[in-house]
C-alpha cells in the first residue's frame, strides 16, 4: 500500500514526506483493528514532528508513517473484537491504549502507560490502511468519515480545553480565546455549546474573527490593531477572563496572562513552540494558573462525536490527495490552509 | 500606642521599621473591630514589602504600620457587631472584605474586590492594637494568641495550598513539599491530617527535614547532596508527584516541575521571588499546570484553628518584643529563624 | 400602604389572603433597603404556606405578609449601603442573609444560620414596600421588574437545580425534567443554555409539552398516554437518564428516580408535597441518588440575571393586581396559571 | 474440585449451601486469570443472595458458587495477559469488566455494561479455584491473601463510600458513621486516614462502639441508650452531620436522614434491607440527599490494598473451612460474627 514517510528530520516543508510502498498492516493481537482511511487531516503536530520537535518527548524510529487524525472503515478485526465489524465506519481517537494501567482506568486514558501514538511513535494514517485497536475506534452514525477525520485531534484537543475552562465558567463571566485556527474555531463552538458564558475571540486575521463569530464568539479583538489587555478589561468591564484558552502558545500569548486573567483564573496552554517567562510573584498574586492541555480522552472523542452528529459543531476542511502532502506541509507553514486539511490516502 | 513603621523601602533589615507613637485606632464603620495585639507573626512577605517588591501590585502610602499576622483580644467594636464582643480572644483573617462583592459571596474572600490589607496597604498589626473588622476575626476557644498567630497567614496560606493538593492525592500517590520553613512545615502537617498519600519533603537543611519528618514527611530528599529530580523518580517508581507544593518559588525549584509532576499534575506556586522560565510544550507533553496560590479563605482560616484547637498541627515560633524588630527582620533574611517569629507588642 | 396578609391557616384559597393597611417599613439596621415593589411572583410555595405546610419548617407569626418573589425600585437606604442608591431597579433574592456565618461565606447563604425570608418567616413583597437588605438586591440594567420579579425564587430554584445537574451531564447523556410548569420551563432552558445534552421533557399536559419545545426540550412524554419509564428507555437506548429534574415531588413522579435513572445518576427534588418510598436496594444497586434542591444562591440569582439581560432566558407570566390576589391563589391550585402569575401592587 | 454451592433460594441459612465438586475453571479468552482461592470473605449480601433477594436486579442461574471477596495465587493466565504471571499473590475485584464500555472508560467500572460479577451472577470464589480477568487482579506485594481477602468488597465498598463522603468534609465538620460491623469499622479507618473531621460512631453494641475508637472514632452513641438525632444534635452544637454513612441501611436508620443531616449535607446508603419513606419537603427543606453507594471501583481497591500494604487499615477476621461454610452463614444471620469470616477454601 502507499504510505506518507518520514525518512530524516528536515524545516523543508516540501520535501519532508515521500510516497512509499509498503506492506498492509495485519492484526497481530486478538484486539487489533485494521482500518482504511478515508480521511487523515494535517495538523501542526505533523509541522512539528518533521523537524524534529518531539524527539526529546517520545522515542520515534524512522522511517515513520505520519498521520494522527485518522477515519475510515473497518476492514480487519482480531479475534476478540465485539463492539465492531468489518464494513464499520469509524473515527480513530489518537492514541492505542492499555486499558490496565491506572490512567487508562480512571478515564485519564492518554496517560496510558503503555502508549503507542500511531503518527507519532507508530506508523499513521497518511496511508491506504492504519493498525489501531478496539480501545481507539468510535462507530459513526451518520457523519462521512472524511469530515469528521479532523476531530480526531484537532477536535478533542480543543474540545478537551474547552471543557476544562467550562467547569469554570458560569453566566456573565468571560472566556478569551486565542488563535481562531484549526484548533481555535472548535474551541469557540465547544465552549458556545457548553456554556453561557461570554465569548471574546482574538486573532490576527480578521477572516479568523469572522469565523471566530459565526462560531458563537461574541466579541472579537483584532490583536494587531488593538492592545489585547485593554481590549479584555474594557470588554470584562475591569473583571478579566475568568478563562484564557491559547491556542497559540507563543511568548507573546503566554505573556498576556497575568494580564487579562481574572483572579483565581487559568491560561490554558494548548498551543506550542514558545515559553513561558513569568515572575512566579504574578502567580501568587492573582492566584492564576498557567495549565498545559493535551489531547483529549476517548469518552470526550465520543461527546464530540455526539455533538457533531446532533449537527451543533460544525468543521471547516479542505481535502487533498495523499500525492499532494508537501504540499499541504508546506502551505500550513506559511498558514495559508484555510480551516483544516485532510488527505485522502 | 507603638507601632512599628515603615518610613521608605530599603534594603537594609537592620534598619528598616522606625518604633513610632501613633493614635490608637477607633471604630468608625458599625462592623469595625479594635484588636489589642497580643502575638503579630513576621512573614517573608514583610521583608518584600520593606524591599518594595508589592509596589507594582498593591498601593501603599507610607509611613505604614507593618503586620499581617494577628491575634489578640478584642477591646472595642462597632455598633452592629454580634459574633465578638469586647475581651474575646480571636485570631484575624489577614484581610478586611466588603462581603457584597461576587468574590465574597462564593467563598473566595481573598479576591474581594474592596479588599484592604492591613500590614500591606493599611495600617497591620506590629502595634499596640489593630483596626480590623468583624468578617476578620476568629474567636479563640483554648488557643493562646502568641501560639497561634503566624497561622493567621503562614498557617492557611500553607493550608490552602494543602486543601488544593488533596483534592488530587489518593492514597499510593505522592506529594513533594520544597522549602520547610515557616509555611513549609505547616503544609506537611497539613497534608498528612487531610490525605494518606505519601510525603516527599525537600530541602536544603537537614534540620528542616528533621522538622519534616517530626510533620508527618514519609521521605526526605536533600537538595544539596542529592538530584531531586533523579531522586523523586526512584522514590516514586517512575511515576513522578501527582502534587508538587513549592514553597520556595526560586527560579531553579520552578524549574524542576516537568521533571518531577506526573502526567496531570500540579506545580503550586507559593513561594515567590523567582522566575518560571518554561517552554509551553513541557507544560502540553505533560498535560501540567503550574497554580499560583495566595492566601487561604476566611472558613479556611476557621478549619485551621479547628485542627490547632484539636492538637492536630503544631506550630514552631520563637518570641520577641516589639523592640526587636528589626533584628528579626535581618535575622529572617538570613534564614536564621527557627520556624516562625512572633513580635509580643 | 397595601399589604396581602395571612391571618390563619387555610384550605380556602379564594379567601386566603385580606388586604390590610399597614405601616410603611422603614431602615432600622445601616444595611438595610426599603424597595417600591413593582412586581412580585405567585408561587405554588405561597399556596402550601396558606395551608400551614411550612410550621413544621420554620416559625411563622401570624399576620404576616407574603410574597417572596420580589423586584422594584429602591427608595430608602441604610447609612452604610454603598452597592445600590435611590431609584435603583433591583430584583431581591428571596432570603436576607447575615454575610457572617460559615453558609453565607463558602457561597451557601441559603443555608444562613441567621436567615430572614420575607414572605416566609417576615413581611413580603405582596404589599407596596418592602425591607430587605443590601445583600439581597441585585441592580437590574435594562430588564423591566415586573417582568422578571419571578426570577427571585421560580427562576433560582430551577437554574440551580439545573446547575447542578449540568455539572453531571456531557453531550450525548439525558436530562428529564418532569413538569414544566412555573418553575419547569425555566429549568428547561437553563439545561439548553448551559448544557449540550439532550433534554427529555416529561408532562400531563400537551401545551405544557409545546412550551417545553420552545425552551429547548429535545424530546417530549406525554405522561398521561405513555408509560415515562419505557418512553426513557427507548430515547436514551437503553441507557436511562443522568440526571432527572423532578418539578412535581409527588409519590408518582419519585417513585419514577429508580426506572429512569442511569447508574450513578440523580433524581433532583425540586417540586414538594409527595413522599419518597423506595427500598434501599435501588438506590444501592443503582448507585442513585435522591438530591434535595433549595433556592439559589444570590450569585446564581446574578448569572441567572445576565441570562435574562443577555436575552437567553425567556419568562411567560401574567399580570394581576394586588386586589385580584386570592384569585390567582384560587387559580394555581386548580393549575389555571399559565406560565407565571406576578402580582403589581 | 470443590465449591461451595447454591441450588434454590431459602431462608434456612444453615442448610443453604452444598459442598459440590465440579470442574476446575479454565481460561478461554485471552485476558482470563485462574485465581486458586486462598481466603474468601463472607458478605451480608450472600445472606441476602441466598434469600433470593436479588433476582429482581441481576440475572442467577442455580446452581451457582458463591463468594464475591476473593484473593489467592494466580496459577494459569490467558494468551495476552502481561501484567500478573503464575505464581503471584492477587486480590479480586469483584467484579469482571470489559474495559471498552463507556462506564469503564471513564473510571465507574462497577457501572460497566457487561459486568460479570462471580458470586452473584457467575461463579464465585468458595471454591479451590476462581475464574476472573486481569482487569480484575491487583498484585499484593506483602500482604497475606486471607487477611486482605475481605476487602475485595466489604473494603471497597466501605472505601468507596467513606471516598465520596471525604469530599465534602472539612476540618471542623462532622461525619457520622451508623452500624460499626464489617463495612462501618473499615469505612471509619478510611474517614480517619482521609479527612481531619470529627467522627461520630452509631451502633447498638458497646463492643462495635469499642471497635470503632480503636479505628479513629472521636465520639460514640449507643443507638439502644441514647436517642440518637439528640446526641448528635449535641456534640455537633446544633450544626448536624454534614456527611452520614448508613452501614445500616434499614428504616429506622434512614430516617435518622432529616433530623441528623446539616444543610446540604448527604445521607449515603450503604447497608440495605429496609426501605426510605420521606416527605419530598424534608429534603428540600435542608437541601439534603440520599446517596445511594455501591462497590467501588478498581481503582479504589489498588488505593486500599496501598493503605493497607502502609499499615494504615486495619482488618478484624476469623477464618473457618469451606465445609463451615452454612454454619458462617446462619452465625452472620444472627449477628454473631466478630469483624468479618474469611473462608479458606
Amino acid at each position: 500500500m502507499e504510505a506518507a514517510r518520514l525518512h530524516e528530520y528536515t524545516e523543508k516543508m516540501g520535501e519532508a514526506l515521500s510516497i512509499d510502498e509498503i506492506d498492509r498492516p495485519e492484526p497481530t493481537r486478538s484486539d487489533h483493528v485494521v482500518v482504511e482511511v478515508e480521511g487523515a487531516g494535517w495538523c501542526q503536530t505533523d509541522n512539528h514532528i518533521i523537524e524534529g520537535m518531539w524527539t526529546p518527548y517520545v522515542e520515534q524510529e524512522l522511517p515513520m508513517t505520519l498521520g494522527h487524525e485518522n477515519a475510515g472503515t473497518v476492514v480487519e478485526t482480531g479475534d476478540e473484537v465485539t463492539t465492531v465489524a468489518e464494513g464499520d465506519q469509524v473515527i480513530c481517537h489518537p492514541v492505542m491504549t492499555c486499558g490496565k494501567c491506572r490512567a487508562c482506568r480512571v478515564g485519564e486514558d492518554m496517560y496510558c502507560e503503555n502508549l503507542e501514538f500511531p503518527g507519532l511513535n507508530t506508523d499513521g494514517g497518511f496511508a491506504e490502511y492504519l493498525l489501531t485497536s478496539e480501545r481507539s475506534v468510535i462507530p459513526l452514525d451518520t457523519v462521512d468519515p472524511v469530515e469528521i477525520a479532523p476531530h480526531a485531534d484537532a477536535g478533542i484537543t480543543a474540545y478537551h480545553a474547552a471543557k476544562k475552562a467550562v467547569d469554570e465558567l458560569y453566566p456573565g463571566s468571560y472566556a478569551v480565546a486565542i488563535g481562531i485556527g484549526g484548533l481555535g474555531h472548535i474551541g469557540v463552538q465547544a465552549l458556545d455549546a457548553m456554556s453561557a458564558a461570554e465569548i471574546v475571540a482574538v486573532d490576527l486575521k480578521d477572516e479568523a474573527l469572522d469565523l471566530a463569530e459565526e462560531c458563537g464568539a461574541d466579541y472579537t479583538v483584532n490583536s494587531g490593531d488593538e492592545d489585547v489587555a485593554e481590549a479584555v478589561e474594557s470588554i470584562t468591564e475591569g473583571d478579566g477572563a475568568r478563562q484564557v484558552l491559547d491556542f497559540v502558545g507563543a511568548d507573546s500569548t503566554t505573556a498576556l496572562g497575568p494580564e487579562i486573567v481574572a483572579p483565581g483564573g487559568d491560561h490554558h496552554i494548548i498551543g506550542y513552540g514558545g515559553d513561558i517567562h513569568q515572575p512566579a510573584q504574578d502567580l501568587v498574586d492573582a492566584e492564576m494558573s498557567y495549565r498545559g492541555t493535551l489531547v483529549g480522552q476517548y469518552s470526550e472523542l465520543e461527546e464530540l462525536v455526539a455533538l457533531v452528529e446532533q449537527g451543533i459543531m460544525d468543521l471547516r476542511t479542505t481535502e487533498y490527495d495523499l500525492g499532494e502532502i508537501n504540499e499541504v506541509a508546506e502551505k500550513l507553514e506559511h498558514r495559508e490552509i484555510e480551516g483544516r486539511a485532510v488527505i485522502r490516502p
